[in-house]
């Protein structure tokens, strides 16, 4: 491969260089919007069994009680923090996703830098610019190797995260150009993750790590901490190991001319994104008819859509996260899709059972993957026919933000998250945002 | 490649099976000839300046004092132990190395274990059998995919060691199969390390986090976290994405029959291997000629060492390990080739600078990488021919008991280390080993 030992310090002066007036509004208030939804999904995923047994362990060996555990009323130190919030952001598969690289973007950051906003002071400006600049760093390295780095079974969050959170912490930290090169050479080393683990609760260890060792790898580098020159490009480096043939143009032009933040999209269900258009065209038509008997379903779409989610017979809630009869059935019945749909106590429903056996799926080139058409026979013989070009929640038909808000209610349960909304949508006058992470917490 | 869904499960069962009776008596005794090597390597890195910045790093986050620094009176959690003393071990290039893999292999292992058998209570049996296991399952893992893995950038120590600290700790916990697998995919999804770090304070954070890491795999394995059923060989598992074309025979074929820990090589001398057969001679021979002025040297070896070490023009101490010229001259003017001769001081000594300039290297490939012949001639005009097969310290030459006795006492300066030393040789009728690390922290 080409050898361009600039790649890494032109991150890294990038980095240093950024003010938070280069930052275009749109770009402000996206990132604003990446916290309403982390505080969601990690609210939704921080009693999962991963984060119960991680932070079991982790308190065994942590010292004080530094730092916020999203969800929970426990303390911990800040890079177990970090570890477990990114973790439960990213449990359910519920968190944003930068498409063209298949990274979910803000759970390895935000959690890191949260946790380092509770040991240092830090303005509302200063997270959210952190937060722009991780996010960046994060989805350039990966598209510099994408698809390929993903297809070769690692999984990209993991693997790019560890440098979004490393970039972000050290900005948050101010770390000068030649430290943030020792940061990302630190967080080079500790790259890692495997797609083989996804669906299992070793997957949260790789997102935590994530966040975790990001955030320390800035750490080091503040206390003189050095690494390689050339983490990313070097002879022996990054892209050579883990990354074939990568085009590292992808990497360094235009930086700063554009944010790949705002391509993020944000899910509205918590199931594979290729099944979203067609739920939601499916739970307006059973909002406007809450009674009618159905007989039949037939799906077009993308043949992805067949290919990752033709599985009428399942038995566990995460297998019905890629279950396209499962997602249709249960929207019908309980005319909603969220975490609750997805359980194996939904699985098991005799009246969804019923209803997946009814769900026909057909391949049809012709349709973009975030788009597809549903044709619903109801018992007095007739055919509805129904049709969504663009998914909510795609960037060309994003989530709005009260959309968003919404989330972050029904995930909160009986917790009020009203003041953490307006925390969130005030990050740009905030002077001190070390309790913003506790606003996502129950009192008891 | 060829999809082998049980070599995990392979590597398990004999894990989970192996007993202590089973062990042949040379293989233990070769353990406790490594915990020798390990003291002495810790010892001799504990107060360098990576082990300084991560330790002033990790007590800011870390819980208790649980377990021992190996060479410091501070305590710490046992996961932070386990990453501070695999990172001491191996700072200096001066531990142990298993020659097929390049592995270096008891950093990663003995730490991991010697964090939790203070945290549990652990026999002298107990401990050397699960380092025994875990030192076979890392070279097994290393040996499938040597040497493609290493020439693409890959640390091996540190992404095979997270394996082998992880089924070691795991055997120490007495995990079953089905938990020692999800230890072992856990382990898998944290293995990272890139060549691109070697001779950074960064190379010390993946060799760290693989003890630090495989420990972490195990505690969480034994509170039933789980991990894919097939994480080696899996479709999107560790050699799909790190290893070209694995040989997975090699990883269980014969399990049992013997032990790579057999083939573990000591260091006598802190300074690239190749070097080693010429300072066998240039010190036998400065020993028997105390005062001889030299006026030229002209080594001759396989043509690696010139490859690696022809490097007649250097400035600082860690070049100094892979200079021929300054290892020959060092060795001449101090008689001696410690720690001490591989400094900055040492390097700018205008006595050693001297002498480097006479030493001339010729490649001959009839030279095995461990066999080197010396030309010294004096100021008389006599020229002393010597040879060396094979360097101390190799396989078929290996480092006798007393020597690595000795190489532990002199790393160890003031401290006595008689009581570590005889606790190690005598690990067979321990009961308990709680207090074995402390052995080697000084008193004050």
């Amino acid at each position: 491969m080409l050898h361009k030992p600039d790649v890494t310090r032109s991150l890294a002066r990038y980095i240093a260089a950024t003010q938070w007036s280069d930052i275009p509004q749109e770009v402000r208030h996206q990132a604003k919007r990446s916290y309403i939804n982390l505080f969601a999904v990690a609210l939704a995923g921080c009693r999962t069994e991963p984060v119960e047994i991680a932070l079991a362990s982790l308190r065994e060996f942590s010292g004080g009680r530094q730092a916020t555990v999203i969800g929970r009323s426990e303390r911990i130190d800040a890079l177990s923090a970090a570890f477990l919030n990114a973790a439960s952001a990213n449990v359910h598969d519920f968190c944003d996703t930068h498409l063209r690289t298949v990274i979910h973007p803000t759970a390895p950051v935000a959690p890191a830098l949260l946790a380092l906003a509770e040991l240092r002071k830090v303005s509302g400006p200063e997270l959210l610019l952190a937060f722009i600049l991780g996010n960046e760093v994060q989805a350039r390295i990966g598209l510099a190797i994408s698809p390929q780095h993903y297809d070769k079974g690692w999984h990209i969050t993991s693997t790019c995260g560890v440098f979004g959170a490393a970039a972000a912490s050290g900005k948050l930290l101010g770390l000068d150009e030649r430290q943030l090169v020792s940061a990302l050479g630190t967080a080079s080393t500790q790259s890692s993750g495997l797609c083989e683990c996804l669906g299992m609760p070793a997957k949260s260890v790789s997102v935590g790590n994530a966040a975790r060792n990001g955030l320390w790898s800035a750490l080091l580098a503040e206390k003189g901490f050095d690494g390689p020159a050339e983490p990313l490009a070097g002879r022996q480096g990054f892209y050579n190991a883990l990354g074939d043939e990568p085009n590292l143009s992808r990497v360094t032009d235009g930086l700063g001319e554009s944010f790949e933040i705002m391509a993020t999209s944000y899910k509205p269900y918590p199931c594979g994104f290729v099944i979203h258009p067609v739920l939601d065209r499916v739970l307006d038509w059973r909002r406007d008819n809450p009674t009618a008997e159905v007989t039949r379903i037939v799906v077009r779409g993308n043949p992805l859509l067949a290919h990752r989610t033709d599985r009428p017979d399942i038995s566990t809630g995460r297998e019905s996260q890629v279950s396209l009869q499962h997602a249709v059935a249960a929207s019908l019945v309980h005319g909603v899709a969220g975490l609750d749909q997805f359980t194996d106590a939904c699985v098991g429903d005799p009246r969804v059972q019923a209803l997946r056996r009814k769900v026909e799926v057909v391949r049809d080139a012709s349709f973009s993957t975030i788009a597809a058409a549903v044709e619903i026979t109801t018992s007095d013989g007739v055919t509805h026919r129904l049709s969504q070009m663009a998914a909510r929640g795609s960037d060309v038909n994003p989530m709005s933000d009260r959309d968003l808000e919404q989330k972050l209610k029904t995930a909160a349960g009986s917790l009020d998250v009203t003041p953490l909304i307006d925390a969130v949508w005030k990050l740009e006058v905030s002077t001190d945002v070390s309790r913003l992470a506790s606003l996502a917490v129950p009192k008891d």
